[in-house]
């Protein structure tokens, strides 16, 4: 076998480093001549200072939280993180640009404010959830692909839905949950390879991991009312009090009942740490695709309580049932973390909507124009996953061996042999 | 002891699962009913982007700063971050109702805004410091109701020293340093057991979790200026930046004194890092008790001094004191981080007052007053912890045995056995 | 070697708590004479809140960010996070005595509010970045005469620019990098002893200490645009705006930038993480520097590019060259993180200024003065860094032994001996 995995490190060197130096020269181009900052500043002064603190919160859900979380695996922290900060600077430089292809076509210039980097940012989001379905069992040639490609299918998405079913963007880019597990999933299923049913004994998180992803994931549910709340519009008074709040008790409940279902579901009754740290943000989640129409408390409350006896439930049992019967081995169960949550907030959505509506047409019509919603938002993320998925098959990017996987080895010069010389 | 031991982890799944479905379902019931977001805007848009970035500094350190400082036992630490969450939601739930029962008894209905949210994080803050002194010494559900009674005591605290001796609300709050290292000793002292005098091994923290433990700490550091000044009255202008700046040097002088005294009470000379962590911020409590009558850097700059050399000093002799002398074991030394240095607080409270007072019965009355608050504070905190820990006396809840003591094993679904199925 | 290793701790408590308490209490006696808050408030209630949520993102980058950084070696992340810490306060207090000399001289008192805080901190960074190159080679005493020294002549060069050369204030605080980078090799050069060439096994990280330092080099990462922006005048709307916009763009490309290079560098193709923690920052140091001459999105996304190749290359080839060549041991190669960046903003500034230069004469005299500046810092820096090393190679100081570098049993209390008594 010597000969095959020495391969796997130079990958990198060959691959890796000219792809890099590639996008970022073809990046600089393009905000060469399409990109300037925002100064047609209608956003006056004290605009800038209220969203900055938000902007800043959201940075830190991306880099850090998404980050963080990614650290459990024993041998796999540096990877976690590190590939997390590649990824995300990637794909938040090329959301800049397809977001703003329109306010090119109109006004030859594509420009940058807070908000267009949290938007951006919130595109990458949708591509940091799919890459926990592939965690550990990529090369960063891959997730740069990824990345990218993710990227365009949400914008395309984003696009259809608002050209065609008027969907308001809030809503459109909220989905990126569900876009992201989807997506995620068909990948992983294309990518599947013979021998994941074993457990890996790098599969697993230690003690000290353990407590590294308890940070990330404390930080994404702290902020997590910031990611739901940003992009609404303040110029109504209490819209965004209430985002923050709904969001807020949304996810205080998941807390609670993510660590009672934990505690039921397991034989001696224990609390598992990755149901504490992935099934406590499913009312967030949930809560945020289902913002527009959660106007109580108790509402979110409840979104909260079942996403997250949803979540944990799915965590326990479906994550090793998609893997026997499906061949989607998901790292991270994203499904359960991002995809079952995102499908309840959709479908607490539509009942809120019919429940607050007047008349029986105007409720079928947003019925049948939000599952037409869902209904495109997952073909897309499915199709664009399954092209990616057979993009990176081919060996030309030299996926690692799979006894190579969860292991930061492959790809990070390591400690006892050598620092900083 | 097999058979007795066993039962340890089963009375998480009979006893927590149930409470925290029933609590929970409970509130979100209460809430249903009675809670609603507050839509009466008098508060404009500008408000809420100013406060909320303090609300989320109040929320990192409420989640994030005693969360991750509980971390430092060398086998509690998915414990110490895990329960430290779960409490603190269930808390704050608790609070919000609790403090919104004036305005649902006028109003119909109990109304929350950002300042609730932040009134009710700092009420779990006072539980959050009573935990440190049964750290690793009880099950969850014990901690659960300690949470539920605290917040009550401290909020039937808060209304009699405002509604008999008509204490501003600010300063009753600030008293949840006072509230909270009387209520957990107390508690620590009923529920002592013999065999505690012997250090256990675990006990102790090591290279990693303290670092850990550094992470909260330097939170809550980096924060408490935020903690001290997000419910001052911001229509005097100036006030807040003297609460924030009087709190920073404070903060400062604490950091570098505490670690003086430190260096001075060890035999050779040597710094102790949980010193370093828990008595760098006797300034900030001080002082945050002391609020409303510092007006000059320098004296938020003595009281820093003089909170961190007496929290220091506490540390190093008074723990082992109360231990062998009042059977009080007090695992985070609570009443050294926070007892004590909020009665500094107090205390130059009422110096400051009287120095500031024009004639002497001005002063007389003050001083009466104050002590009064003080008295009224320390009976209520130590009668609902006795009638608290009598309850948790109760076998029923089936408390840990001592030699399980300050180990996730008892709790936790451990990595080496299964992380995700 | 055993009566001559004795002293190195004792050292710490004859040497280190007496200055401790010394310098402090200088500090309250001088506060209490002249530094009052600044409550002639035309800072209105808004700008409190604007402000303050960037003051507490320099906060943290200081605190949080330079200290976990420095956690990174195998044994000796409590002094890294500690002293750190130590160091951080002591300085903070001392720059806001210095920088309200001038207020004082005109007014009688030194008036402090937020942001005469941020510039403290600020002044403070220029002294963590040098510490870098004594990282673990020091003793705490050692770190606060340095603190105290560098701030006096960092402030000296600031008021030599600001009044010989008119520089504009922002321009000669970006400096810090420059100054701070030099300061500490002069140092590091001064204070070398014979035997450092040797690695040892102490000088490197390992899994976890790897961890701790990604999230405070990742900390640095997400709040750098603030670091850069905050003292950005936002009377002129859209320049604060394009300050960040320009620094986050400028670190993405950076991070994306270093590790391409870090890749190619390595023999086998594989990443280090210390260049990813340290090199992708050098594009918000260098658009830092050359803030005030950077106008388009791409301009910034250039500099960082070129900041980050030259960052990392400095990293893989440099360092060992100043040990052999210079005798210079730069413990987290502050020269290549800071310094380099540094200077190539300083470039980026002469030449985009000179662009946008409508005739020869006025970029002419814009050089010269911007060469000027650039040799009066370096001077400046240089001549200190010279006197702090003479004053610290006196052995009444008691330096640690080369063999009890990089470790923190030679000041810490250690876990096994007893945490709390």
């Amino acid at each position: 076998m010597a000969p095959q995995h020495a391969p796997s490190a130079p990958s990198l060197r060959s691959r890796l480093a000219p792809l890099l130096f590639l996008l970022q020269t073809g990046f600089i181009i393009i905000y060469a001549f399409f990109v300037e900052v925002d100064s047609n500043v209608k956003v006056d002064v004290e605009t800038f200072s209220d969203f900055y603190a938000e902007f800043q919160d959201v940075n830190v859900m991306v880099i850090l939280g998404f980050g963080f979380l990614c650290t459990f695996l024993v041998r796999y922290g540096f990877s976690g993180s590190g590939f997390n900060l590649l990824v995300a600077v990637m794909a938040t430089q090329w959301a800049i640009i397809l977001n703003g292809i329109e306010s090119w076509y109109y006004g030859g210039k594509i420009r940058i404010n807070l908000r267009s980097l949290v938007v951006a940012e919130m595109c990458t989001a949708s591509v940091l959830i799919s890459m926990g379905t592939m965690l550990g069992k990529t090369n960063p040639v891959h997730l740069i692909i990824i990345a990218l490609l993710e990227v365009s299918g949400f914008i395309v998405n984003e696009w259809v839905l608002q050209t065609l079913l008027k969907v308001r963007p809030l809503d459109t880019i909220m989905l990126l949950h569900v876009f992201g597990a989807f997506f995620g999933l068909m990948l992983t299923w294309i990518l599947y390879r013979k021998g994941s049913e074993q457990r890996l004994e790098k599969e697993k998180f230690d003690k000290k991991t353990g407590l590294f992803s308890m940070l990330g994931s404390v930080f994404l549910w702290m902020f997590w009312p910031t990611f739901n709340s940003v992009l609404v519009d303040d110029r109504t008074p209490g819209r965004k009090l209430g985002a923050v709040c709904s969001t807020y008790l949304a996810l205080a409940v998941s807390a609670v009942t993510a660590a009672a279902v934990s505690l039921l579901s397991h034989p001696k009754g224990k609390l598992n740490l990755i149901h504490m740290q992935s099934c406590i943000l499913a009312g967030g989640v949930a809560v945020g695709v289902s913002m527009s129409a959660v106007h109580q408390p108790w509402e979110a409350m409840t979104i909260g309580f079942s996403a997250a006896i949803l979540s944990t439930i799915g965590f326990q049992y479906l994550k090793i049932h998609m893997l026997l019967a499906f061949q989607c081995h998901d790292t991270c169960s994203t499904l359960s973390t991002h995809g079952l949550p995102g499908l309840l907030g959709w479908l607490s959505h539509l009942l809120l909507q019919i429940k607050d509506s007047d008349d029986h047409t105007t409720a079928i019509r947003f019925a049948v124009f939000h599952i037409c919603t869902l209904l495109i938002t997952i073909t897309i993320s499915l199709s664009t996953g399954f092209v990616t998925g057979l993009l990176l098959k081919w060996n030309f990017w030299r996926p690692p061996q799979s006894k190579k996987w969860f292991d930061d080895q492959a790809f990070w010069e390591f400690p006892h042999n050598a620092v900083c010389k």
